[in-house]
């Protein structure tokens, strides 16, 4: 079994992507990275920047599923709403290229990961450091995280 | 000076939609009505449909503009992020096809139509049967509140 997995961490000004191959139990990195957009900037234009990056990312990369992580609502409202708008466009650039798509909460993400619900940021990008085989802890932190539903996915399909 | 408005109430269940020629301070109806999505089916999924509906409906209609509600939030946090998700989506779909987008906020609405912020639902609907010379209010409640944000960015677009 072979596939290849784009890890999307949400967000309007950072959107954290990886895209990773998993073939036979064993992980590699195709690449890591963020989309994002300037705070000045109009929120749809804002919003149209993003499914336009992320779509590009797709269509570069020809992931074969993706897995995107679920949205909680933080204090601030209108972030909540911009957030959860961005999650919206990305969830249809991902339809529109007619890809399967999971989505996990933080929890299932470090559980996957680390092996354990309340580790910390570090530890979970430690373990995508060690389990993608990498040189370094990836940055920004989106990326890592988006790596991290990456992995997730990996072994939440392979359990199907 | 002569416009094509698209008013558009955001929503994953329901978006109305209401389509208003806007011309020498005289208004006409071109189409109004609804985008659905069914409950049962998929979050993803039904995000992509909406944003396929409402896109369809822009190349059927060529408006110049389009008028969006903005967001609030409700008790229901789920509801909350999928309408929030919805409203993104629409706006890209708006923004895909190059126009431009005004946000009113439900008060600002009420205030243009009515010409009281407080008005209850009625009274705007009544309005918005009166001001569009239409022979009954509009139906659902979600297109007569896309037609009243088409009218309300009427009065402001003119206002500039």
């Amino acid at each position: 079994m072979s596939m290849r997995i784009l890890g999307i961490d949400p967000g309007i000004a950072i959107v954290g992507f990886g895209v990773v191959d998993y073939t036979g139990g064993k992980f590699h990195v195709a690449d890591y990275g963020q989309v994002t957009s300037p705070a000045k900037m109009p929120v749809p234009a804002r919003l149209k920047l993003v499914f336009d990056d992320i779509s590009y990312v797709i269509e570069k990369y020809k992931p074969d599923e993706v897995a995107i992580e679920e949205l909680f609502f933080n204090t601030n409202q209108k972030t909540a709403i911009n957030v959860a708008m961005a999650r919206g466009v990305l969830i249809v650039a991902a339809q529109n290229a007619g890809l399967s798509l999971s989505e996990y909460t933080p929890l299932q993400v470090k559980q996957a990961v680390v092996g354990y619900g309340r580790a910390e940021k570090e530890q979970v990008q430690q373990m995508v450091k060690l389990i993608l085989g990498l040189n370094e802890v990836p940055k920004p932190d989106d990326a890592a995280d988006a790596l991290a539903l990456a992995i997730c996915h990996a072994h939440s399909a392979v359990r199907l």
